[in-house]
């Protein structure tokens, strides 16, 4: 059997997340139906990591076995002829068999897209959490720095985690304004070694109080500090979360 | 009775195109039946021109009179709070009863974005046509100086139409790539003090086959010459299609 590693784009709108579900339209379940179309084998998939429902993917990973004799690049072509709109394969390449797409991740990358003010960006509903109120950007960026570097990040995980520690190392944590036509959006990326469950949008959800001024900067601090979920803000919508990309070692 | 001018954006991808149907979404009918609900009295409303299936507006003007004491911002107000997400209102106005956002209309500008080349933006697919050959800009933009002016463009006019004449004169003729992170798109843009049905979508059909360079840029001129909807390219698909404005008399 050979081990091969896709790099692929989701629109999450119309799909129930990641992981199958029988029944339901879900990332996995498509590519996996896909995938045995194309290999006439039956095709087991397994992703660096599950995205909610809703959420989006610009640069996800997947790996599967086959047996078959296709080359990489005939993959790629297969998959993008046959998978529907909200899929678009970027990459398929030949990995060694021990590879593991969630265990050797070193580092992944999210982005998370506000659209603030009072003029609605109606195309980008989809993509987009939409709040009336104008942040404050130097408010948010003033808070951001205290997140950086490596701590305890428990107060911004969400229930429905076994992990064993909640210790992550932050190495970058974005906040700008980007300039559209009649509205504008605020970009959050964070780069970190992990992410525990729901970590970027319960970190969205606590910038944004501050943002919003309900907050002041230095209530990061105290949230941080109490390592408890219900201190922090509330976990911002799925529609707003991409996962940009995952790196591993060459 | 009140006569007020609303001007609009909506993604059309939800919607059976502007005119009320029975049993159909259309944005008229949405926009009437939240209108009645918030002004309490039935409400009927009339745009610069309809739009169809899939096809979105920037800046879509639409009329209705009222016999409401509401000023015209707290109308918008309402409005906003109560549409659905796919509809947004910029603004409404008070205009005098004789105004007709039909006849009255002096120019209006449309856009039609086309996402060439072989990485598809899959966040795009409802609002961009998604072509695999990358488009030559300079044989387009040659093409389109031809357009420009005072011209019988019988050849573009899809049937449906009763229009008297199929003269309309086109002031600018846009063609240019903008950059996205990973994929880009060329965005045509057409302003003209009238259009006739499917206009600008037969108009980006055929200069996409010059882009293509399955036709020189000199073709046009034949098709404009025949005056023959036959001779001309396809129709471009609707979800790449805007409209920009409408402009007034002040």
């Amino acid at each position: 059997m050979r081990h091969f590693k896709l790099t692929l784009a989701y629109d999450g709108t119309d799909f129930i997340g990641w992981q199958r579900q029988p029944g339901r339209r879900t990332v996995q379940g498509v590519l996996e139906q896909t995938l045995a179309g194309i290999l006439q084998e039956t095709v087991i998939c397994k992703s660096s990591g599950r995205t909610d429902s809703g959420v989006h993917a610009f640069g996800q990973v997947v790996c599967f076995k086959s047996a078959t004799r296709h080359p990489p690049e005939a993959i790629t072509k297969a998959l993008n002829a046959e998978l529907p709109e909200d899929i678009f394969v970027f990459e398929t390449t030949e990995v060694p068999a021990e590879f593991n797409p969630i265990r050797d991740a070193l580092r992944k990358r999210y982005r998370y897209v506000v659209q603030d003010g009072r003029v609605r960006d109606i195309f980008a509903h989809h993509c987009t959490w939409q709040i009336h109120t104008r942040l404050d950007l130097d408010a948010m960026r003033q808070a951001a720095v205290a997140l950086i570097g490596t701590h305890d990040l428990m107060s911004f995980e969400s229930h429905g985690s076994s992990r064993l520690t909640t210790v992550r190392t932050i190495y970058e944590l974005l906040i700008e304004r980007r300039q559209g036509e009649r509205t504008d959006h605020v970009v959050i990326e964070v780069e970190a070694d992990g992410f525990l469950y729901n970590m970027v949008r319960n970190i969205v959800g606590t910038l944004v109080q501050i943002g919003k001024n309900k907050k002041p900067p230095e209530w990061i601090l105290d949230v941080l500090a109490a390592k408890d979920r219900r201190v922090a803000g509330m976990t911002a919508p799925p529609q707003g979360l991409f996962l940009l990309w995952v790196e591993y070692q060459e």
